[in-house]
């Protein structure tokens, strides 16, 4: 049987990931220091034998033996990570230079979460792997970008320098249940807001695009990745220019803002809400839009699931939130 | 009596800084693991009293009571950072946290060495402090590049989250004696080439500018720079926009590389060195110059040593290295 270890596994995307490895029949470990994860999200998966759930900070080293490494692990909305943004960038770097050490020591094959956010305020659009980013190293959100930036850095000199096999996956704006109901994004935002019949609040004039994907269609993408033998990923990359295997996984399907806000208050009919307007927070991002080519080229994958049917099954999470 | 911590102290610029802190009056302790620094360095201040060498790793914890600290310590020549990645990023980010976690316990004053390599291969010329840069995560400078823009993060939120007083200064071109002789960067390239009679190689054309910093006034920037009152650098750098106190440091006079090269050539007559061309190595930059506007205004700095009388003094240094 093979075992995974899931860092950052009882968050919003690893707790989906532990029930698909769980689902392929993978022993799965998830590790969490519940700082934004939440056992809620894992309380299905804790009755199967083959999970463990083990309360830890990715800073610290974890030693065990593993076929798979899935490191999530870091606050990823910017009200979490900006309340604590010095062991926000930690949870990056040192949580990845720990799962680095872990794969290089027991040859397991790592698949690393980076972000759109790597790409910061882009002046290429849509985003391909080849940009570079546009990002403030001495902002409030450089905890994050840089943090992420830097742990990218790690994993192509820990490729090079040391031949762990490990894969980045730089993801876009992911959305579903389990996503945690007061992290600040705008999808989370604007359903509560909507079930709590209180006005939906746009940044901005509310026209800036985002793309939005629903989390099975990342999960999808993940196992697929980690599946391909290590020499097919190695030549992809180069053959593509890249000093390491780093694949956009989004939804490339743009909405304004605005056009989310409207499709929330059609899912949520009696709501009361009203849209309006407040000022941009500072370094917050214009427009982000992944290019997808490489991840259909290589995965033979592209999202499958509609925004409003993925915003449907998400209303219907954050309502079993909210009414208890 | 002040006491200082100057990691890389061994290093070319730290032993610069220290033996000027102990013409300053410092108490001054000099932190290098000797990887690229070396002890002939500060031969000249052991017999010093007030002087210390402390052989000690900056990704390791280091505890002393200090009312300054100058974290200079990293690797920063290409030859020296890409042979060994891993340990270049470490020391730039594990380094610096623990100089400010050593800042925060103990209420000293952090000065942090930033680079000039954090704008990466610029789209805006010449750099001010408010460009966010141009630089690739996953290439064989990110190590370096990466890994200081990742370090300026923590610093900028030791500030914000902890208070730490905590500067930086991004660090263009310094050259001058105490140069590693075998550390691949272009002045002391050309002069152990011309000294040694061999060709001088210019990388693509030799059209490429680069600015020269003499380290001397580097060091007079650093110092005064170290002198201003805390408020004084808060107000300072609010007020222009910026997140966190950085400051360029460098000649902002542009030379050519043909330049350069030319420049050595005149100062050792005797040479029977020729220039020759090879291709650009990868990810090399085209072109960095300093704006230093902010340094001029905080500071009443700018640069006094001429590149000729510099180069001179840097010659006469490498001749008695390559004499013996």
């Amino acid at each position: 049987m093979k075992k995974a270890l899931v860092t950052g596994g009882a968050g919003f995307l690893g707790s989906h990931l532990s029930r698909r490895l769980l689902d392929d029949g993978y022993e799965v470990t998830a590790l969490d220091n519940l700082f934004t994860g939440t056992k809620e999200n894992i309380y299905p998966l804790l009755a199967n034998r083959r999970f463990s759930f083990v309360l830890h900070d990715v800073t610290q080293p974890f030693w065990g033996q593993f076929d798979e490494i899935y490191n999530l692990a870091c606050p990823a909305s910017p009200i979490h990570y900006q309340h604590n943004p010095v062991e926000t960038l930690k949870s990056s770097v040192l949580g990845v230079m720990n799962m680095l050490d872990l794969a290089l020591k027991t040859k397991a094959r790592l698949l690393h979460t980076s972000t759109s956010e790597v790409y910061g305020d882009p002046l290429v659009h849509p985003q391909v792997e080849t940009y570079w980013g546009n990002v403030n190293t001495i902002g409030v959100r450089s905890c994050y970008d840089e943090g992420k930036r830097c742990a990218e850095t790690l994993v192509a000199d820990y490729r090079r320098e040391f031949g762990v096999d490990a894969r980045m996956v730089r993801i876009f704006n992911t959305y579903g249940p389990n996503m945690h109901p007061k992290d600040g994004r705008v999808i989370s935002n604007f359903i509560m807001q909507a079930l709590a019949g209180e006005n939906i609040t746009l940044f901005g004039d509310g026209t800036q695009t985002r793309s939005f994907q629903y989390c099975d269609d990342l999960v999808d993408a993940m196992r697929t990745y980690m599946e391909l033998p290590v020499e097919k990923v190695g030549a992809f990359f180069a053959a593509k220019g890249l000093g390491a295997p780093v694949l956009n996984a989004g939804n490339p399907e743009e909405y304004t803002i605005r056009e989310l806000a409207e499709k929330v208050l059609e899912l949520i009919p009696g709501s009361k809400s009203e849209i309006v307007f407040e000022p941009l927070p500072s370094d917050d991002p214009k427009r982000r839009r992944p290019d997808i080519s490489l991840a259909r080229e290589l995965l033979g994958w592209a999202p499958k699931v509609p925004l409003e049917a993925g915003l449907a099954k998400t209303v219907e999470y954050f309502k079993g939130k909210y009414n208890r």
